[in-house]
């Protein structure tokens, strides 16, 4: 025990020699401004990712001339010092790398150090609060009352009724956010904390109703640890998948305790931007009357996943049963008996097919192309369990660390590091895959084999979270049509390329989701959304992602090319971790803390 | 450093050789239920504080002798095993005392030893779950989704649908809980978690009304890491004091996420036990239509300070300007520039006449009696700190560990630690204290000036935590009429002993709460209520807590002398704490667990 111990002590104390030897280092070249001997300080292939701490953006720099360019536009105005080991973060993964801080001249930053040879390999840096605007929690808690005699005290509750009241008439917002989803509630939160007036619009009467009105059989596919939204943690009785219901009756009373002024049945109509005052103009009907909102900035928190692509396929207009996108699929309940057609072969389109023939469907999926698999326990396992999971939980990790581990890896290494994990995979479920493809289904693991989160960054597509619809299809209970795609429609059958005919009561359209920057079009301008860009992906060149690489999801949670407009999107997880920067540039641009955005995104792909 | 680390290990072990011996002697003792030498190994005037792990009862058994007897008639039945230290809790506080661990034929206990000279001073044993009915959380929590195929799969909407329609109507709950405030929604939360089919009955519309209801500058007095609810905590950005319409929504929503089955605007009408079936007839109205529940347990969760005591005073109905009790005070909005009394001189007196005093009211408190005032800064740092704030949980302390760090300090001893307490309270703020004395205001500190918790725990009353109302008593902007009593009431004036008459247009009653029992005297008998006896207590001898010594509680979250019937209530705290111990004693009856009562309390007190 005791000689455990020691040598612990001894690992730490040489961990800490060299990192924090080269903290030291950096930080004197930075006081010196030499920032030839800053770069140098980094490996040939190093990565410097940084969330809002140096650059008021989110980039990855590649290569010590990336450091130095950016070193050179950035310095004189971020000023960091006070480079540390952050030990209130406890112990990294291996000995060449630990958790650090360090302070700029606005705010306070955390981050992760990876050391090669001595050098810098991968560098995280993010801005965790704007002095002066730290939020009001723990030791800073408001206290609720104010003590001693007040005349004509307000109380809490006449406070938020007035501002309720006024916010949106008597006052702008600052911020409006189109979309009360969990990413327009998670960044709410946060912007309620920071102090920065805001109000969610969504069209939907309750909040949590996005989740409320999908398929009934539909559960999160990734489990509670990976969920939790700012602030309020999940019980540890939730359920490892979330029915949707529940995790919407969670949205609704975390909405009501956070105190958001969430505009429920309320549309957003359109919205321009007066470039000279610097302003937005966002019509919206609330309660059947139009009404105008002037905030300074406009967050499009419609759903990364939230446009549906409905395809345009001869003969739609004479089939004579239901046909609708798999977004607007009611649930099973209907179809007891009846034959059904489900085109696409993600997600929804398993999950559909499944809930269909749990209820006595007759059940057919049609397989454009090939599609990626992980059984969730798998996943769970192999993909998660080390950051996401009870016993990650038991053993110390917290949601924080964990969120800042899998962001301090570089995306253009992030395939590196998940391709084993899928070889893992594939080898432990070598009899259910094999079965799978026995049947037909096509099958893949990505253009590198890196699977299926890589395929949700790069192209938010081609994967199915297996929770049971696979051994459906595998011993035909769920008929599959593979490598076909659908000629037409008749009044009631769907012709497939393949010149099979399916009779059909029901056409599912699973057909996935366009970009984020398609609301934009919609609901601002297709000039806006051209100047924007396509939102999500990476660059990567492999399939539906293509090149030139651009570092980071484009356009999420960051500047675009339109001023005062951003796009916040994504799972829970990312909703949780990215809402924090996003809030914190918001609140920068309203304290009128300058933000000069170095290596804004240049736009190489419209949609 | 190495040296301080060696130093604890020492240390450490030092203390691990005293318990682990002690418990290991203890252990070989009961196991040869050599009940003579297990009693051995307390200290003359020790104490055995035991929830419900040893005598399905809440009971603190002083002296070897004491503990002898309850050994000899429970020890066949709790096969005590596995006494060890607790590592899972950390370190205690002091060498000589540890956290502990040990099993039961039924259960799992966890618990507190305090060592003197190598034999037992006190002893805390609390069952902490039932073997086979462990609660479904961390990593037993629910997988949310049924994998796999499920021919006709019911969703987690529709069950938790089905379940709601037919409790009560075509199943029975095992338990009906009077009462949906704090102590029912958590009793009720922790019964849910055991899988006890519960209702909860509240006459209010929706859950929190209870406190939404009150005089509107009302926040609560305890500050917030006191009052956690079991499952979810506040988050870090939560008041320190929560204002009561935020508190009432937190309840709401709590009640809303823990799913559970709270039948609100139903009013409890009458409730009679048929002692042959073992089952209780309980007549609710619900919607303007009775029904009967026959629930095989009853909760009365009505409130410590629920059953508001209206003082009967002559001229009462000839007055006419407002009047009231305290619980139904409005808040000060009606009565601007209007002349109000205010009789009585504890919490809601003083928060009541400070609210009015705020909106420009003439407010004059009449004190009957002499009452402790503690500011509510020093209680919170003196009184409470080292369990319940921000800089406790800095260091550690987690809410499980700071509420069984208080429940292991028996009642007979807890004085003796609070005097100190407010003896320093006292001395800091001799001036606050002097400037009221020199007001008028008659100032205790309870008999044995061990100030506020212990007035709480005996009498539920006689006491302001002090948020500002204080300061205008002493300066004289609330009047303070201080040891006299109500004579009687005229048309538009109040008359008091010392022969004043004070003109108004607003008497408040803040003449305090009757015991809990006077709920069952109403529900069900008044025979019902005295065979039971008065609730809260502790028989301390002191004013308006006779004696004899009862050493608990009377009748709180323990057998009554009326099988089946319960009482749970008291502030946040308890109603977070207790619950367990009261849901665990409500699960094992419903699993048939034998639930042999050990020192089932006598009635010395009818209300």
């Amino acid at each position: 025990m005791t000689g455990a111990i020691t040598d612990r002590a001894v690992d730490d104390s040489a961990r800490e020699t060299a990192i924090t030897q080269w903290l030291a280092d950096f930080e004197r070249a930075l006081r010196a401004r030499n920032i030839d001997a800053a770069a140098a300080m980094f490996v040939d292939d190093c990565y410097w990712r940084d969330l809002v701490a140096f650059t008021w953006n989110i980039i990855t720099i590649e290569g010590p001339e990336g450091v130095r360019k950016m070193l050179a536009q950035t310095l004189d105005q971020v000023q960091p010092t006070g480079f540390a080991v952050a030990e209130e973060l406890g112990a990294a993964a291996a000995d060449t790398e630990s958790w650090i801080k360090f302070e700029t001249s606005v705010g306070r930053g955390i981050g992760h150090l990876r050391l090669r040879d001595g050098k810098a390999w991968t560098l995280l840096t993010t801005l965790n609060d704007l002095k002066g605007h730290e939020e009001p929690e723990h030791d800073r808690r408001p206290i609720g009352t104010e003590h001693g005699a007040v005349p004509n005290r307000k109380t809490w509750l006449e406070q938020r009724r007035r501002e309720a009241e006024e916010l949106g008439h008597a006052t702008q917002p600052y911020v409006v956010i189109v979309g009360g989803g969990q990413g327009g509630i998670a960044l709410g939160a946060r912007l309620r904390q920071l102090g920065v007036p805001t109000i969610i619009v969504d069209r939907n009467p309750r909040p949590g109703d996005a989740w409320r009105k999908r398929y009934k059989s539909l559960t999160l596919h990734d489990p509670v640890w990976y969920d939790h939204l700012p602030y309020i943690d999940f019980p540890p009785n939730w359920p490892v998948f979330s029915p949707k219901d529940k995790i919407a009756d969670w949205l609704e009373m975390y909405t009501r305790v956070m105190e958001l002024n969430y505009w429920d049945s309320t549309e957003c109509k359109r919205a321009t931007y007066d470039e000279a005052a610097k302003e937005w103009t966002v019509v919206v009907e609330r309660g059947g009357v139009e009404m105008t909102l002037r905030p300074k900035q406009l967050v499009l928190a419609t759903g990364m996943s939230g446009k549906p692509s409905m395809p345009d396929i001869e003969g739609m207009e004479v089939f004579t049963g239901d046909q609708h996108h798999s977004s607007q699929h009611p649930g099973p309940d209907a179809y007891r008996g009846k034959k059904a057609v489900v085109i696409g072969s993600n997600n929804s389109a398993h999950d559909i097919c499944a809930a269909l023939w749990e209820v006595g469907a007759d059940v057919t999926m049609v397989q454009r192309s090939s599609t990626h698999v992980a059984r969730s326990d798998s996943l769970m396992e192999l993909g998660l369990g080390s950051l996401y999971s009870e016993s990650a939980v038991a053993s110390g990790m917290t949601t924080q660390k964990a969120d800042l581990t899998f962001a301090s890896i570089p995306y253009r290494l992030l395939h590196v590091f998940q391709i084993p994990v899928y070889d893992a995979i594939r080898e432990r479920d070598a009899d259910f895959y094999a079965r799978l493809e026995k049947a037909g289904f096509m099958l893949d693991f990505g253009d590198d084999n890196s699977g299926l989160f890589m395929k949700y960054l790069r192209r938010g597509s081609g994967y199915y979270i297996d929770v049971g619809a696979s051994e459906l299809v595998a011993n035909g209970d769920i008929k599959l049509e593979p490598g076909v795609d659908v000629v037409r429609l008749t009044e009631n059958a769907v012709v497939l390329s393949n010149g099979k005919t399916l009779p059909a009561d029901l056409v599912v359209y699973a057909t996935g989701y366009g970009s984020m920057n398609g609301w934009a079009a919609d609901l601002i301008s297709p000039g806006v959304a051209a100047k924007v860009g396509k939102c999500w992906g990476l660059g990567s060149g492999t399939s539906k992602d293509p090149g030139p690489w651009e570092g980071e999801l484009r356009n999420m949670w960051k500047p675009t090319q339109q001023a005062a407009l951003w796009f916040h999107g994504g799972n829970l997880h990312q909703s949780r971790h990215y809402s924090l920067y996003l809030a914190l540039q918001l609140k920068a641009r309203m304290e009128g803390i300058p933000t000069p955005v170095y290596g804004l995104q240049e736009v190489h792909h419209l949609s």
